[in-house]
């Protein structure tokens, strides 16, 4: 018999990862109204949306007004993502409890996307948390560590980069670390593999997995994740948030399939599955057009469970 | 370090689950294209189609052919689903490798689809056991337990009812069993339970799993369910092959996302996923218009795969 984490956190992070593949701009309120809903519905962590230039990204423009509505949730863990100092100076500033960095342990992906090599993004975050300790901010800072299983751009991408940015993004200050595979590439072997190596390294510090569903393997690389431990998982409701490298592929993998899964495996997320299931329903008409994901929206809760009478799927 | 089977099998049974759930019906030169281009792209084991009456699945009314021509590819273990004595004379006589006998461990499901118990069904496979040993035949005989993790109609269905008739199947003469989730039901966690303990009764006779991705989950319970040792996989080229009591969900696992996913795991199918993947495009023409399903189709093999290259997707 395996064990598994009794209880798990499925992360939301719709509203960043997967509004900024989508050109579309949802207005403020009906972010509000999501992370509302999904606060009902049992979600405690949302990662709201990203402290980077409106011109960048005129999706996320409203961050702070988001982060400042989520704060009057009680309990609930407001995250963003910050790319840099400046970033995360918002997110102190906002009361952020949360601000996610990213690292690409692909080096050409790094200075392609971030136009800065991993270890200056190292650098970065050293600078973060004086800033953040000056303040005397309680905001956490999490250390993302992305294109951990491979790189469109540059291909392979060793398990010892990874495991040596994870140290390096610790001793610079970070309070946490995660792991993500930004473009699809992960199986759940090599998730297993990566997963046990990076939490005998890190312990509690390694605290979440990122998993897209680019070649449908998300939900097995949770699943090989679980098994080492590991019991926090970002996802996004519908799925959303495409690769630019893979046009029309799958996404993040999906908030409603991912907690039917854990609900399934008597892992508690504090979910209600079809409450869920309704604001999914309602995002995908605030989307309409746009390419959504999942399976369990479709086919409904099984019979069998638990609270499958009260879903109206 | 998790262990793995270092080899796997992906049994293609689109041309009988998928198809029999398609109205249209497949032209036989398509079948045997497909069958052709499946072998030529590595795949030794193929469920062609199923001895049934035409007038109730005129789809599959030209088995027997299939199995002739399938017969004459050296290596391929040509297999088809019987449902009773009749069906089995048909396939001795055909000279199928392995015949395939669906038992519902759901009472209710059993009597509304084969309008049999389940005991009634070990019944059956005694007196198909007789009739192939009196014809001196060959033809393996294998009693596929189905909708072992729930029903649509019943609900629950207890691990004990499983196990109960997987010791009745080979009791009353069955060669092999195997399991499936017929509806969609099974998470990985149910499936590494059952499916270590079906491995501990059964040992190498219990030798195949049978997921459907209804509820997108079926990578994560093969996954599961290698940990037990099994290392044979139903699974249909796109996914084909629905449910009739959820339109339009998910088929089966599909083939060239296992396939890819095994691969990546380093487990070794014979599969050449390039192959593969060029005939899922020619059999989605044959089907436009049909619902299909995967993932690796749309986003294409990762630049990190060894045989990328050769890839047209």
């Amino acid at each position: 018999m395996r064990s598994f984490p009794q209880q798990a956190v499925i992360r939301e992070v719709g509203l960043r990862d997967g509004l900024q593949s989508i050109p579309r701009i949802l207005p403020t309120k009906h972010k509000i109204e999501w992370i509302g809903d999904a606060y009902a519905a049992g979600q405690r962590e949302i990662e709201v949306g990203s402290f980077v230039p409106a011109r960048l990204l005129p999706q996320l423009a409203d961050t702070a007004e988001l982060v400042a509505y989520a704060k009057t949730l009680p309990g609930l863990c407001v995250s963003v993502l910050v790319p840099n100092l400046k970033g995360a100076e918002h997110a102190i500033d906002a009361g952020a409890d949360l601000m996610l960095v990213p690292l690409s342990a692909s080096r050409a992906h790094s200075i392609a996307n971030l136009r800065k090599t991993p270890d200056e993004v190292v650098a970065e975050v050293a600078r973060i948390r004086a800033a953040r300790d000056a303040a005397g901010s309680k905001t956490l800072i999490e250390g993302g560590i992305g294109t951990a299983f491979g790189c469109t751009i540059q291909g392979r991408v060793e398990q010892s980069a990874v495991l040596r940015y994870l140290h390096a993004l610790l001793d610079a200050g970070a309070d946490r670390v995660s792991i993500a595979d930004t473009v699809g590439y992960a199986g759940p072997a090599a998730v297993g593999e990566l997963f046990g190596k990076a939490r005998a390294a890190a312990g509690e510090r390694f605290w979440c997995g990122h998993f897209h569903d680019t070649r449908g393997l998300a939900l097995a690389n949770v699943y090989a994740a679980l098994e080492t431990g590991v019991a926090r998982f970002d996802a996004t409701l519908a799925g959303i948030g495409g690769c630019p490298h893979a046009p029309g592929a799958s996404g993040n993998a999906s908030s409603e399939d991912l907690a039917f899964m854990l609900a399934d495996m008597g892992i508690d997320t504090g979910i209600d599955l079809a409450a869920l299931l309704t604001l999914r329903a309602k995002v995908a008409r605030w989307l309409d057009g746009e390419t959504l994901h999942g399976a369990l929206w479709r086919a409904g809760l099984p019979a069998t469970h638990a609270i499958a009478a009260t879903t109206t799927a």
